[in-house]
């Protein structure tokens, strides 16, 4: 029941998020194909943030299906990270507007980041009630490909004002290897944050 | 329980795509009747959106009734679906904008044509993992319909160049073909994209 | 299995409508207690309309809750029903601005009446699938409270045009009628269009 | 099922609250870390009021848990209190244009105290078809601090005349009290408002 709830919330939230993030796609002022062009880098950001939401919700969907039980540290665990998932609309259209700036491109890893923690934060309070050898605790594992990604958002950070070009390529790169082969689904494992 | 899963959040997703489209019906200035009439090009693309997105979900609907089981493939194949489906009230919205213009006619196509292939690529997916006389391999059958819609939206495109009411009569005829007979609903069968 | 997913839909698009109509509600420029004055009108007909859609959202309920089988005509009706609600945001955005004006009055009544006929449509189709003596046909009965009710809406609309007040009275005062006494609610009766 | 629907509604109200109110995070016009800057009353209300929500949405969860059935008078009393909450956006976003000034101040502590209020009138809907020594009797208690919330929003709204740093504190205080310790979630207990 409360984890039927729990689901059911997050689900909503995300659907929202992923699909309140269309309304930045302005439809242009002129009805030329040439029109669409400066709406590319908005594009690009809000393909990126959907495939990451996506990810989201489908870790969030694999790692509740292991849970046996949820207790108030968990509903609030799961509230920080809907929270930090809410910024993603933020940070995108910004990152789709200044798509060449420094900044908006380090500000969006650092929500990613922070997203990723509070997932993280998520599996640790699930593993607290749950026993070591239970369901969700075999299927975390030693969960390295979280903790890459997260390794991989914390540098992606700074690099950006090395040259943002860097901290772009890192977050597509993770998004790709979270999407590509990922046989930990098939097993109906619990996975980690993108 | 994942079945179930993803059809709440595509239901999710689907609503809110169909819903926040009415946020570009913005309220004239004026208070008087005439006042209403610049609005009917947008009010025209948003009943006929309204009525595509309505009819994906039917189908989306009668396909996962269908549906014995799901793995990641078939979880992806549908994010690709939404992703396309959510394009949708960007299109609907520019092609409301300049409903006489050939290039926002030809990409609101472009987006159906995208959609259909991407619900064809979720069926693909889910035949896949199917016994082929399970009830949803039977349900599809030579899917006659989805392939004619297809090719009918791949035609619109470029017809959109020549004549937008050509294009633009394509897209309300292959909807009414949709919305009109389909005596398969009623056996409950897995229907295909509009 | 079919019914609770259209459950789960219509709960959801209306769940939306009623909530975005709150994003019209802008906050004003100011930052003193007579900045809130202009927004009066926009507040009263947005609880005018947050009223109606929330007991459009408490008959559906318990309309469907008497509903044995559901086919794809009543889906379609459900789809018709959703799409006239959806437009509520819209009527109430142009009438709250506009309020003292005729036409967005009365066109706020069109479409009133537009959602009752398409409720009427519903119960319709489900009646032509339910026995005479089924629970939902007893519940239904003779209707008088939604047949008074299509009846005040369609009478309002030219009435608005004598003066707007008419038709804002016969709005609110449908509403309370629906909203005050209702012991068929208690009986879980289904209920008609308010 | 009624109560399941009547949580269905809510939970899908409440999270689309939540995630609306992110939509008035426009992004800065610049793109340096200084731009973010003028945004920090807003993301600052903004958070306050996402706390607020998934207060909320926890204890409307722990008291729907306990219940055992509703009436129409229930279903209305939750209307309203989603109704109030409807509010929230309107006044985060007030306040967090004009976080220095008294009435956007005590209008957003006016709104939280008709919220309080509205789930306390819940509250009293659910005990009224419930037994006194129901489950959800023993739960609610003497629910001293629902009373002390409510009480501190009512003292909050005349003090940001005062100062409204003094009303700030309190809706920061009672937030806090509210997430901290709160043993009486972990024994499944309903909750009150915040």
């Amino acid at each position: 029941m409360t984890r039927g709830r729990m689901e059911a919330f997050s689900d909503g939230v995300i659907a929202i998020i992923l699909t309140i993030m269309v309304l930045e796609l302005r439809p242009p002022e002129g009805s030329g194909l040439a029109d669409l062009r400066p709406l590319l880098p908005k594009l690009s950001s809000y393909v990126l943030s959907f495939t990451y939401l996506a990810i989201y919700w489908n870790n969030h969907h694999h790692l509740l299906h292991a849970v046996e039980r949820v207790d108030g540290k968990v509903l609030w665990a799961n509230v920080a990270l809907l929270f930090w998932l809410s910024l993603i609309p933020f940070t995108t259209a910004w990152m789709g507007e200044h798509g060449a700036a420094a900044v908006p491109v380090a500000v969006y890893g650092a929500v990613l980041l922070a997203s990723a923690l509070a997932y993280f934060g998520l599996t640790r309070a699930l593993l607290g009630i749950h026993a070591p050898r239970s369901r969700l605790a075999l299927a975390l594992g030693a969960d390295r490909k979280g903790r890459w990604s997260t390794a991989a958002y914390a540098a992606a950070v700074p690099l950006a004002f090395v040259h943002q070009a860097i901290a772009l390529a890192i977050y597509v790169g993770v998004a790709v290897v979270w999407l590509v082969p990922d046989s930990r689904f098939e097993r109906g494992a619990a996975a980690e944050p993108p």
